[in-house]
């Protein structure tokens, strides 16, 4: 079992101003990747929080990745953060300042000092290939670096996709019904405990002025995750119920 | 300084099933009570990592909140392994079993066993009223015990306003611009050292064909926050753009 953290880094997610899209964007991915989401850390724009989650992350788990703060703003603190939590310096990556030189040779301003930031690393990094706006993301033994604009977080995944080992994708079969998780409670627990090795969640829901659930079978074991749906369906229709595959 | 905070718990959050609402919602809403959002965790459902967090993070904040796994289900493990990290065992709240024999007494199915769980808490808690559905929060000393169901946890968060102690509420200015983030980050350097006490964010977008950014200050002191706004917009109107209060 391959497992990763997250860091989300920044003070307009703590402060309510925005609302975060990279935790399930990046979980999805790792997913794909045979890579379980095992924890998430948002923590504000601050060298020692940033640090402490770092370092405590990715001694716990086999990748850590990290969303924001590394923009060419004073406020943009991530790479120096990481560097003080690795006790190495911060320096220019030539490759990095290349592809910054380029992108904005025919932009107005140019490669002004404060974009230039963008090219700072801690010693020892690597690049990530940014296809969308230029400014890399950055590989730190197995902390990977992202922004935090979520279509640019998800063009560094993009590049990073089938690169990093990791074990089969959870597979997940849903199953929806129009019963109040509390009226097939017991049903669910006797089909969860009946097929080791999946675990049921339940989701419940009211739409359309009526309620209902999903109950989602997550398992590595694709076969028994299926197994394991067909059987709640014909639990759930033994106890009156309509199941639907796939969800309502 | 007050500070709280957040443990979001579900692995539907983790494999991206389910996107967060929660960590915005409670971060508004501390905000308005005086309290800042320090740090949130996202953890799976397993009562290790939720103790984990707990402990940790109650010893560290004033306050800290929970959401999700408080439901009748048999992944609702969350008042079970708050119990434990507080070292205490987990006993039926009498009120809270009066409020769901009250609640369920003319809905289908009654209090059924599975509904009765939503009635236990750690032993010397006290309740959160929930004018939505019923089955109430918890508050086990400095931990409160709030619902997933985005809407259920607001409801709960409404009954505790006003309840907390806190300090005084950090005001907002936000002033845009029709400027690359990267040919004003001097500028807006600057501008923070200027004003002691006041941090400024940058949050670049991309929109309608054209770069902008909104600059956020943030302070406890209002009228500090203001003076910096104002003085922004003119350090932005000096360099030759077009700021606009409140941001675009």
């Amino acid at each position: 079992m391959w497992t990763a953290a997250l860091v989300v880094i920044g003070d307009e997610i703590l402060s309510g101003r925005t609302q975060d899209k990279n935790v399930a964007q990046v979980a999805t991915w790792l997913n794909e990747q045979g890579i379980r989401l095992a924890e998430v850390r948002v923590v504000p724009d601050d060298s020692a929080a940033i640090g402490e989650a770092v370092n405590a992350l990715r001694a716990a788990h086999d990748y850590v990745f990290t969303t924001g703060g590394i923009g060419p703003t004073h406020d943009d603190i991530t790479v120096d953060a990481i560097a003080a939590a690795f006790a190495v310096p911060v320096v220019v990556h030539p490759q990095a300042r290349a592809i910054l030189e380029d992108y904005y040779r025919d932009r107005p301003g140019g490669l002004n000092d404060a974009r230039l930031r963008m090219a700072r690393v801690p010693e020892g990094a690597e690049l990530i290939v940014n296809a969308t706006s230029g400014a890399p993301g950055v590989k730190m033994e197995n902390v990977y670096i992202l922004a935090g604009v979520p279509n640019i977080a998800a063009s560094m995944l993009e590049a990073l996709s089938g690169k990093l080992e990791g074990g089969r994708p959870v597979v997940s079969v849903t199953v929806g019904a129009r019963a109040a998780e509390s009226e097939v409670a017991d049903l669910l627990r006797e089909t969860e405990e009946a097929h080791p090795g999946v675990a049921i969640g339940s989701y419940p829901f009211f739409r359309d002025g009526k309620h209902g659930s999903n109950f989602v079978i997550r398992s590595e074991d694709g076969v028994l995750a299926r197994v394991t749906g067909d059987d709640l369906a014909l639990r759930l229709r033994a106890a009156g119920y309509e199941p639907v595959e796939g969800g309502i």
